[in-house]
C-alpha cells in the first residue's frame, strides 16, 4: 500500500540527520497521496538510525490510522491541517534546526535579506503567533496548524511562493510538492536563517533586499519565464 | 563487581566525545547503584581514546575508594553531594561544552525561550552562584555541589523537572535516572544553550516562552497524560 | 578541445563542496583560455555529485555556446563581463558561502581587520551597490558584472590586489590567475568574513588594521621582494 | 641529527589541521633542543598534506640554517626571539585560528571569564600592541617577538603561567615545554576564545571570573599541591 510514497517519506526523513537538521528525534517528514487522501508520516519518538519504511504510519485526513503499529508523530494533526488547507502540498517537514529556532524564539519574521532567500522564498519567512491558552487546551497540535493557516490568510501569502513558516517560541515547518522538496526547503530555511543571523551581527539594523531584486531572483527560478537550471 | 553499571558509565563517557561535547579530558560521567550506594566515575585526566571500563573508579558516598587503581575525577565530591541530596538521580555528567559555558561565564540563567528547551527542562536552567573564598578554601568540589543544592532549594526546583544547572564562571552539570539519560540531557542543554545564544543575536531583549506553552510541552512529554513517543 | 582547461575548471568546481562553500548547486567556477578567448563554465543547476567534465559548457566572450549540451550557469554573463574588463583573470568563482553572504546582506565592505585578510586581499573587500530597476530589467547578470567593474573603477582598485567582491544583498565573487586560485581566494574570503564577524561580536566598533601593517603583509607575500614560501 | 625533535615537531605540525586550527598553510610549529640551542621549524608555505619530517628546517638561535633545503617559516625570527627570552619554552605554535584571530583583530585581551581558561592560562590572554612603522621597517618578524616580550615584561607575566598571546590585528602564538604541549595550548586558546565570544553575545558587559576562583583552578592543576589527573 502506497509503497512509492512510503519510500519517498522514508528517504526524506533519513535526509534530515544527513543534512544536520535534527538532534535525536527532533524532526519529522510526511507525504500525502492526493488521490486517496492518505498521509504517510514518521512514528513518534523513533530514533532515525532505527527507523525503517515499515515503521511509517498511514492515516486519512481525519487522523484515523489506516496502517501501522506505532503512534504517529505527535505533530501529526499540524500536518493534516496544512494538507487540508493547502491542496498544493505534497510533503511537510518539521524540525528544530537551531538557526531557524533562534529566530522563532525571538518571535521575529526572518527578513528577506538577500538572493539566497529570494531564490526559494518570496518575502520574509512569517513568524506565526503564540496559541492562546484556549487554543492550546482545545487541541494544541491541530490549532498550531490553524494558526499557521490564519497567518497565511491574514497576510495573503501563497504557500507555494512561501514554503516555510516559523512558529513563535517553537520552530520551523516547511513544505513542497513532494517530501523531498519539503526537506530541500528545510535545508534552505536553515541556511537562510544562519545567513540572516550573521547579517544581524554585522549590522543589527540592516535593511531587507529591495523589492525589484527579490522579484527578479524569485522569478528567474520560479516565474513563467524562469531560466535557471536545465529544461526538463 | 557492578559490571552493568560500569559498562553503562563507560558507554556514557564515550558518548561525550562522539557528541562533540568534550575537548581533551574536559568532562566526566558517573553512575550510582542505589542498592549498595556505590558510585562509578571516570578517573581524572585520562584521555577518552585510552579509557577502558577497567579504569573506572568505584567509591562509596563518603568518597572512600572501593575499587580502582586510578584517582577518580577531580569533580567527584560534587557528584557525591548531588547523589546524596537528590535520591532520584542515577547518573551525573559534567562537561565544558562551549555554549553552556558561554552562558555560565555570563552568569545568567538560560531562559526557557522555546519548546526545545521546555520539552526536557521545566523553566530556566539555573545559574548557581560563585563559591565564597571560605567555601572554596574549605572544600571546593564538595561546596560546588552544596551551592547547586542551595540553588535548587532556594528556588524550590525539582531536579527531575530541571535536570541541568550551570555554575557561574564554570560550566554545566546535568543528570538523569541513568548515566545514558544524563548524557542525553547534556546534549539537550548544549543545543538549548546554542539556540538561546542565536536568539540573543536576533533580539537581545527577547522574552521567554509564555507559561502555558512551556507547561504544555513539558507535560506532553513528561506529565501523567504524556503522549509523545511509543508506549513501552 | 581545451581539455586542460576543462579539467582545471572541473577540479575547481569540485573543490567548492569539499571546502564547505556550497549547499546544493549554489556556486559555480569558470576558467578562460586567453589565446582563443574561450570560457569554460559549470552548467546551471547541476548537482555537484553528478557533475562530470563533459557537462561543462564552452562559450566565447560574447556568450555564444561553442560546445556543450547543457545551459551554462545563470551567472555566465557576469563572468564574461569580468573577463572582458580584467584581462589578468584566468578563473572566476561565485558562491553563497554564508559568512560572505552575511556581510553582503548587510551591505558593508568587509574591513581589513588583520593580517589573514591583508595576506591575500589589499584593503577592504568592496561591497558593490544594488542594481537599479532599469539595469536589472535590461540584463541582470550582465549588469551585475558592470556594477562590479564600476565599483573597482570608481575606487581605483587593482583586481589582482583585490581578488574579491561582495554584491549587496547577494553574495561573493572571487577570481585569480587560474580557476584553482579563484577557489583558493573564495576559501580565503569566507575565512576572512568569518573572522571579521567574530571581531564585530567582540568589539562592534573595532578599527581596521593600520596601513603599515596591511602593506607589510600584502607585500611580503605579493610585492617585488616577497619572501613568503619557497622559490619556484 | 635531532631525529626525536624532528619527529616531535612534525607530529605537532600535523596535529594542527587534525584539530581544525589551520586553513591551507596558515600555521607553524617549532621545537628547540636546549642542549645544542638548535631549533626545528616548519618550512614556509608548504601544504600540510605534503609535509614530511625531512622538509623541516634546523636553525641556530641566530637564524643560521644548519640543515634543510627549504626556506624556514616566514615567522621564524619571532620564534627565535621567544626562545631566547623565555628559556622555559620547548615548543612554539603560530596559527590563524578564527576565534583567537577575532579577538586579536578587536585588539582586546581575552578576559579570563571562567575555569576552562583558568585551568590552563593564569589571567587574561594579553593582546600585544601593533608594531610601529620603524619597528616594522627594521625587522617585522624579529620585532613581533620583541613586542610580545615587552608585553610580558611590562605586565610582569610568567610565560609558563600564561602560555599564549594574541598580536593586535594578527593572531595567536602559544607555547609549552614541548611542541606537543604548545599545540595543546593552541587548542585550549581557540576553545577559550570561542567561549569568550559566546559570553560576549549573551552579556557584552560580563565580568571576568573572580580572582579566588581563577587561583583555585589554576593551582589545582599547576600549583605545588596540584591534584588533577594521575601521579606520573
Amino acid at each position: 500500500m502506497l509503497e512509492n510514497l512510503k519510500n519517498a517519506v522514508y528517504e526524506a526523513n533519513m535526509e534530515l540527520p544527513r543534512r544536520g537538521l535534527v538532534t535525536y528525534t527532533w524532526g519529522n517528514v510526511s507525504g500525502i497521496d492526493r488521490e486517496t487522501g492518505l498521509v504517510v508520516i514518521k512514528p513518534s519518538g523513533v530514533e532515525y538510525d532505527e527507523l525503517t519504511p515499515e515503521d511509517l504510519v498511514v492515516l486519512d485526513l481525519d487522523g484515523n490510522i489506516v496502517e501501522g503499529k506505532l503512534n504517529p508523530s505527535s505533530d501529526t494533526k499540524t500536518h493534516l491541517e496544512l494538507y487540508k488547507a493547502f491542496p498544493q502540498l505534497g510533503g511537510i517537514v518539521h524540525t528544530h534546526s537551531p538557526y531557524a529556532v533562534g529566530w522563532a524564539q525571538a518571535g521575529e519574521d526572518i527578513p528577506c535579506y538577500g538572493t539566497t532567500h529570494a531564490d526559494y522564498i518570496y518575502g520574509p519567512v512569517p513568524c506565526a503567533r503564540h496559541l492562546t491558552q484556549e487554543e492550546l487546551d482545545e487541541d494544541y497540535e491541530k490549532n498550531t496548524g490553524k494558526v499557521i493557516i490564519e497567518e497565511f490568510t491574514k497576510r495573503n501569502l501563497d504557500p507555494v511562493a512561501v514554503p516555510a513558516v516559523i512558529c513563535h517560541s517553537h520552530g520551523p515547518f516547511t513544505w513542497g510538492k513532494s517530501p523531498a522538496q519539503a526537506v530541500y526547503n528545510a535545508v534552505v530555511l536553515e541556511e537562510v536563517a544562519k545567513m540572516a543571523c550573521y547579517t544581524r551581527i554585522v549590522k543589527p539594523a540592516a535593511d531587507p533586499a529591495p523589492k525589484h531584486i527579490v522579484d527578479k531572483h524569485y522569478m528567474r527560478k520560479h516565474g513563467p519565464n524562469a531560466y535557471y537550471g536545465q529544461k526538463k
